[in-house]
């Protein structure tokens, strides 16, 4: 095994399918310039697809069009952001709150795009942070994060926030089993008193807003990935598990011992009514709620104490183990809802369970024994099929809407199509290098749009131009509208995309906001005109009410501020048109800029250190007269006889 | 004047150039698909030409490849980036210190290459910061920022960082005039009491390390933009000014009424004779000066406390003012280094000077009056020639290889090709919308590389698929290797471009280091294998020694860390193989994660809070079994008697 995991890296010198020369025939046939002019998107023209992409240890989520791989918009989520003044600014930084205090960072995983039906609908996408457990709801009409819940009884939300076929829950199992309840037990106990807790959030239909609804206290294992039934599997979800020798160090070679793991297949419609029965256990943990209010456009931070906890042992029929290959990473449902793929990452073959002869095995007691309680189903009676010499180390599986289903090879760097049902694989092709996700648009869902393939590689090397110790990791972009697939691209990401969610643009861009009418903002401290702009003090805190408009501040001199105060700016944007943002800085804050849209109010702390003058200015070249768009602060020292005053920079 | 303003954005409805269909002819009798081929890089082959665009607003430099427009990497500069860690972990906190304390944003706009002999060599790439007047250095071989120095006497540090033809200096002029020295001063006492400082910045020609060596003290205008003489005209520097009206309130009115302002002309080689001379008054004046130490990769930061100040009225000869038509914005020499292209950006001519007509009008003294002790030129005795009816808000100007200039219209949105020496227009085109900088690689040195331009637009709308009310900003490549410009493609940027660098990559790929050698890890608390990783305590401080490499940390179980300690992880990546990171992160942990590049070690500092079991991974997905790369804390209460004690993770 050892052996394996030294081997990446150096079995994918593999050739580029491409030959050089830009009107040459390439080893398939096709022209080069064809695969050119299938990525191109002309100048103004829009790509077909938006491709959400998790960040990864960036924290954020990246919007990318398909097919040209262009990058459109970098999304603050768990992580602070300089450039937007996310995580900064007064009305974002509760957005970072969490139980251990405020927290700058986190790690995106897994985007998750709404569903209704079984079909995105484009209305928001979840991401889970899988340091600090967490999953955020991004609106896809403003494409901002509206909500951040924290995970309680949770260490390192990986398996997560896979979704429902009507989004009714998305799902959190921790990846890392923690004592439970949290405190100080010593390390070598982990194996009893550590669990391993898997939550099920509701979302409101109307709102999106996120609510715990109820966790199910599993044993001490790794819980990896997930996802949900749907068709005759729907109300079912299923979680990958490893680490099953519940190994506390070491792992890569204690959680490696045994020959099979399992898939946790969880009956979320049995859950509902052993709540409705009341036989939950409702606990103490404590977790924060953060809202991003969409008519004040501030957030606000709400500490939740209690959860509703299912133990299996007490809920007969609410988890069945289906066993699984060496340590299966990814569990993917084809479109029917028939076929659950376990990719086992020490395997060389995938390993398809039945629905059909899941509840079959269920219904005739096909047990080969229990775990913790809860019944372990046999292999031979709930396997469906098996794609027999995949490859070296299967991750990830999506499907498309022709039957076929594609799945990376992370240590040989290759990807497979495969036919589902006949478990044939039909073709293969290399990636570089070593693959993790892949992505097809609605590829997990009841209705793939089979025309695309993204695949997410872990490393670069020589594939661009290098820049340092550090280079970018990559997708790939495949055709995969004919019988064999088709590379076309190769593009740079942010981070380190774990996941990535693709819809037709034409699902979310008629629904764009474009500006914040003023007239609908709520924020206490907003301005609707120059003439509303003012100074107020209130012992030593000053409000400073601030209009920006092309191409001058109101008020833009403002004097009587003494060091030792706590300033803050509530800049509005008294704009009311497409793309005129404006921003905002102070020479010296200890802080980061704010960038306003049109129609929003954002509000900038500072404290004063010394007497001097202080210039700020427009940091979003606006106009043509930009660079006069400035004005200055005036701080005195703290007993200084300076009264307040300002000038309006109305004109 | 206020019609125009409010133009922008209106007149840009003008027809893309390409037509529809992958094979189609477009309007110029191009095949759609050769454009294509021309942008199209097949995946695995590299990019021609790095460019290096400023972030401005987040703070960073972004390298693109061109002509595919992929970005390759994002450097962390001015701004705090959760991703890599910059300016959150302890190595790096001290880049982001100024005399205002801890700044974890800034504004960066003008990224220049290092020259000799007038040509970009590819060893640094400087930007300066323009909210907090600071200048950076970037080291090409490693890609990261190696050197941040302060500016002095300085507020917004915007004509920066351009460099003579030798690197001798670097300079940052200052935006906004601030009392001299800075104190509590009146704002309506600018005129008189408001000053403008230019700064020249010495570079080690070995090591790159930057000292300000001198200051000159000007009249309280705003300095917008700078660029070198060359050949004939090195030893000079040309500033433009705008806000000659020395207004305090209402620029966008106030610092408009003068029909003309200046181009200030220094010439530091007398300048250094001026020095030698003593004829400088050495002023205190605070600025930080943080240096990221090569061997060690530990950043330092120390305080400066005086600069050598000259003043044009006791220094005669060394400033001339030239006088220029309408708030000129950039100021562009041609690779001659005769003339100096002066883009009043409210005028429809560009005003060209000529060197040779500059020399001669002060050899015979042809003044038209002075400002302050400054000899102002007779216009008509130092133009060189005339653009005439460039367009709308002419902004910035760069040079091809083929005695061509190239020059932005802000207002009318176009970019306009003229013959130098000529002044005739020989191309027009539009883009989309409203450009501000342009770059050719090479273009603002001896050598220009007339193969691409690149125009960075500051408004898209309709451009590309919507992303709610912010979008993104956006670059257009033009092929100009032919008569007729030719746009090629659109690609998004990240932040605002303010400026961009461009060089061939074969300049700078060949000397790209790929690892950092642990032989050569100077880091007082580096590990060189897993038996030397340690947990060592101090009374309420401990140090973690720790060593990762595929796939387990050293130590991996930590116990007897108690609430109220303050936890250094000090984590070093033994990998030595080319793109093999690996990322560090603790569940709660108030900070951001490390990226830690092979033989690097990096230090996360963590108070933890509570009593608890803490997982930490590796974030960074590093081999099959990266998720197995894991370990635990146990953090007891203050008073709990467990004792300090850690599992090596070795194999």
């Amino acid at each position: 095994m050892k052996n394996v995991i030294k081997f990446f890296g150096c079995v994918t010198l593999l050739s580029a399918i491409v030959s050089c020369g830009s009107d040459k025939k390439n080893g398939q046939g096709i022209l080069d310039t064809d695969v050119a002019s299938k990525v191109y998107v002309k100048p103004g023209e829009h790509d077909e697809f938006y491709a959400f992409l998790s960040g990864g240890f960036s924290g954020q989520v990246s919007v990318y069009g398909l097919p040209s791989g262009r990058l459109l918009k970098v999304i603050p989520v768990f992580s602070q952001d300089p450039e937007k003044g996310y995580g900064y600014n007064e009305e974002t930084k509760p957005m970072l709150e969490t139980t251990h205090g405020f927290i700058p960072w986190d790690d995106s995983h897994h985007p998750e795009l709404s569903q209704t039906n079984g079909e995105t609908d484009g209305r928001w996408l979840f991401i889970n942070g899988n340091n600090t457990p967490r999953i955020a709801r991004i609106d896809l009409s403003t494409f901002e994060t509206a909500e951040i819940i924290e995970i309680p009884n949770s260490a390192g939300n990986h398996s997560s926030p896979f979704t429902t076929e009507n989004t009714e829950y998305i799902v959190a199992g921790t990846r890392f089993a923690v004592p439970y309840p949290q405190g100080d037990v010593a390390i070598n106990q982990y194996k009893g008193k550590f669990k391993g807790v898997l939550s099920f959030i509701k979302v409101d239909p109307q709102t999106g807003r996120m609510n715990i609804e109820f966790q199910v206290l599993m044993p001490g294992f790794n819980y990896d990935l997930a996802h949900s039934g749907k068709g005759a599997s729907h109300g079912w979800m299923f979680f990958t598990t490893y680490n099953t020798e519940e190994a506390n160090t070491l792992l890569e070679v204690e959680a490696s011992q045994n020959d099979k793991d399992f898939i946790a297949a969880i009956n979320w419609k049995k859950a509902e009514e052993f709540i409705k029965e009341g036989k939950f256990k409702e606990v103490e943990a404590s977790y924060m709620h953060n809202i991003y209010d969409e008519h004040t456009h501030i957030a606000t931070s709400t500490k939740q104490n209690k959860v509703k906890v299912l133990s299996p042992e007490e809920c007969p029929g609410l988890v069945y183990l289906l066993p699984t290959p060496k340590s299966p990473h990814g569990v993917d449902v084809d479109p029917t809802g028939e076929y659950i793929v376990g990719n086992g990452k020490l395997s060389t073959d995938l390993t398809v369970h039945s629905f059909t002869k899941v509840l079959k095995a269920i219904e005739e007691k096909k047990f080969e024994g229990e775990a913790y309680g809860m019944p372990i189903l046999k292999m031979d009676e709930v396997v469906g099929g098996i794609v027999k010499e995949a490859g070296l180390g299967p991750l990830h599986t999506e499907f498309d809407d022709k039957g076929f289903a594609y799945t990376t090879l992370f240590i040989s760097s290759e990807v497979i199509k495969w036919k589902v049902g006949t478990w044939e694989i039909v073709d293969r092709q290399p990636v570089y290098y070593s693959p993790g996700h892949l992505m097809i648009p609605g590829g997990d869902s009841k209705k793939p749009d089979g025309k695309y393939l993204l695949i997410m590689n872990k490393i670069t090397k020589d594939r661009y131009l290098p820049t340092g110790p550090e280079l970018t990791q990559s997708a790939q972009l495949f055709d995969i509208s004919g019988d064999k697939m088709q590379l076309l691209l190769d593009f740079p990401t942010i981070g380190e995309p774990h996941y990535a969610q693709g819809i037709h643009a034409d699902k979310i861009a008629p629904k764009s906001v474009k500006y914040y009418p003023l007239k609908d903002n709520k924020h206490p401290y907003v301005v609707r005109s120059d003439a509303e702009a003012k100074v107020v003090r209130e012992g030593n805190i000053v409000h400073v009410y601030m209009g920006m408009i092309r191409s001058h501040f109101s008020p833009d001199n403002i004097e009587g501020i003494k060091v030792g105060d706590k300033v803050y700016f509530h800049v509005t944007n008294l704009e009311q048109d497409w793309d005129i943002p404006h921003g905002f800085s102070v020479l010296g804050a200890q802080n980061a800029e704010l960038l306003v849209m049109p129609g929003q109010t954002e509000t900038l702390y500072w404290e004063p250190l010394k007497a001097g003058i202080y210039p700020f200015y427009c940091t979003d070249f606006c106009s043509a007269l930009h660079q006069e768009m400035q004005g200055y602060i005036r701080v005195s020292d703290k007993n200084a006889n300076v009264e307040l005053k300002w000038s309006l920079g109305e004109e």
